[in-house]
């Protein structure tokens, strides 16, 4: 009897966790730690990148910061007797005058002479920082292949990125595919929702749909509207990718752009003045602060 | 005459080149970056941490998650068959039994199977981890050489990162030189300074220096005092550093663990009984937030 019990519990317990192993076999829970560890991962780049800039510009304050991508390249060919040498650059400038420049204001230059233990340090954060450019681009490549996968349709009409955040805000794509096109055009705007609810601000139009080019670079009047445009063709790619895998989403983006073609047919509304109205306000504000 | 005055201002842009070149010569500017950076990628290191125990903890839901410094090696190790193998676990844990443990609930996990591109992905934000990790040692290592060279009475009485801390605020050794100890036991407390004179809080009793173990660990009622005395001899150790160059930190060492001790010799006053009345005041925010 005590061996039934036994034996009832343990099959019990195998079978919930095969039921949980079976939950996590969906790939769309990497995806949205892929995408979460991008967005962080961008941040930490771009604060690594002003970090090595100022400090790097304690040696070479001449060298005009025009090119993110090459600065740690130049940190790392760098040494501590200022004499590149335009060998060196040449790897990292295509162009043949621009590395003898620079090699030329690198040997004159008034900036402080580097110490062999600094040259060491700044050429570890130097190497974080390429390390992190490494790792933007193989989370890239991998949002781009599973986004592919889970979702096509979305990612056709949008980017891997744009879908893959809006899967990490949903939390899952069971839910994600169930919401309407509203809630879908303002993902991403919740902060700007809520203080609309709340304070009576302007409610938002977009949320992380408007990275999309077409929207970012929209006629000013016409922005809200391509948005929800876009927002409904989207709902409806979704649920073609979570219930009836199907790809339908030529047809949708056909029917988008004559959308879009149309709405920019209208006639151009000219700006609302708000300048001198936001301008006042804020005035007011500092106002009230000083007293 | 022209060629004069060509003559002359060739010299002079020279001289003002010069001495650019002569202000920047104090290594002091290469130790403030330094900590900066360090403070900066310290914050990026634990924003790395956590979503990698995140994102890790879908595959290996069992991992007892005690030691941060070993699951980017984990990771590193971990195959998508996820059969480890004791035998390279090992290096990373000493402990046979815990490897062992560690290999056997890997092999029976209920977390998601890596597919070879999950793994490359994760293997890139786990290198990324490591070296945010190499990086703080290199930069540690630096500031340790390079405070101890510039500010040897200071490092002497706190240690290395809260005098570079104390440097940066202050912008430069010569302008720190000349500051009150009640600057220094505030520099770091700047916001809840400013709080305190705008609204009326509490002043604050430390800053940067809190994170010397003899303050934080100090008895509640005396903690003010002895930061009060650390920074008066803080203050001398830093005129000493700048201007007379003697090395006098064994001396005001003395002193300041002479008047610890008498500190505490004191008896001790009972705490005040705040939390109720921080409660209500709490309680009061919210409601009128509410409303």
């Amino acid at each position: 009897m005590e061996d039934d019990f036994e034996e009832l519990r343990k099959s019990l317990i195998k079978k919930t966790k095969e039921r949980i192993s079976k939950d996590y076999e969906s790939e769309e829970y990497a995806l949205m730690q892929a995408i979460n560890a991008y967005n962080e991962t961008l941040k930490v780049y771009n604060t690594l990148y002003e970090r090595l800039a100022e400090w790097y510009s304690l040696y070479f304050p001449e060298l005009p910061l025009q090119q993110q991508k090459s600065l740690a390249d130049l940190v790392m060919v760098l040494n501590t007797e200022r004499d590149i040498g335009a060998g060196a650059l040449q790897g990292i400038f295509e162009d043949r005058n621009k590395a003898e420049s620079i090699a030329a204001k690198a040997a004159s230059s008034i900036g402080r002479r580097m110490t062999a233990e600094e040259k060491d340090t700044i050429l570890e954060y130097a190497k974080l920082y390429k390390q992190a450019e490494q790792t933007l681009k193989a989370l890239e490549g991998y949002m781009k292949a599973s986004a592919g996968r889970i979702m096509p349709n979305t990612t056709y009409l949008t980017d891997e990125k744009i879908a893959a955040e809006l899967l990490a805000k949903a939390g899952s794509m069971e839910r994600l595919a169930t919401f309407p096109s509203s809630t879908i055009q303002l993902l991403g705007a919740e902060k700007a929702l809520f203080k609309h609810i709340k304070f009576g601000s302007k409610p938002p139009k977009y949320g992380s749909i408007f990275k999309l080019p077409a929207i970012s670079n929209a006629r000013h009047d016409i922005r809200g509207k391509i948005a929800r445009m876009y927002a409904a063709k989207i709902a409806m790619a979704l649920k073609a990718d979570y219930y009836s895998k199907k790809f339908i989403a030529d047809k949708l983006m056909s029917d988008l752009e004559a959308g879009i073609k149309k709405a920019n047919e209208s006639p151009e509304k000219p700006k609302k003045q708000t300048s001198w109205k936001m301008g006042s306000t804020r005035n007011i504000g500092r106002q009230r602060r000083r007293r």
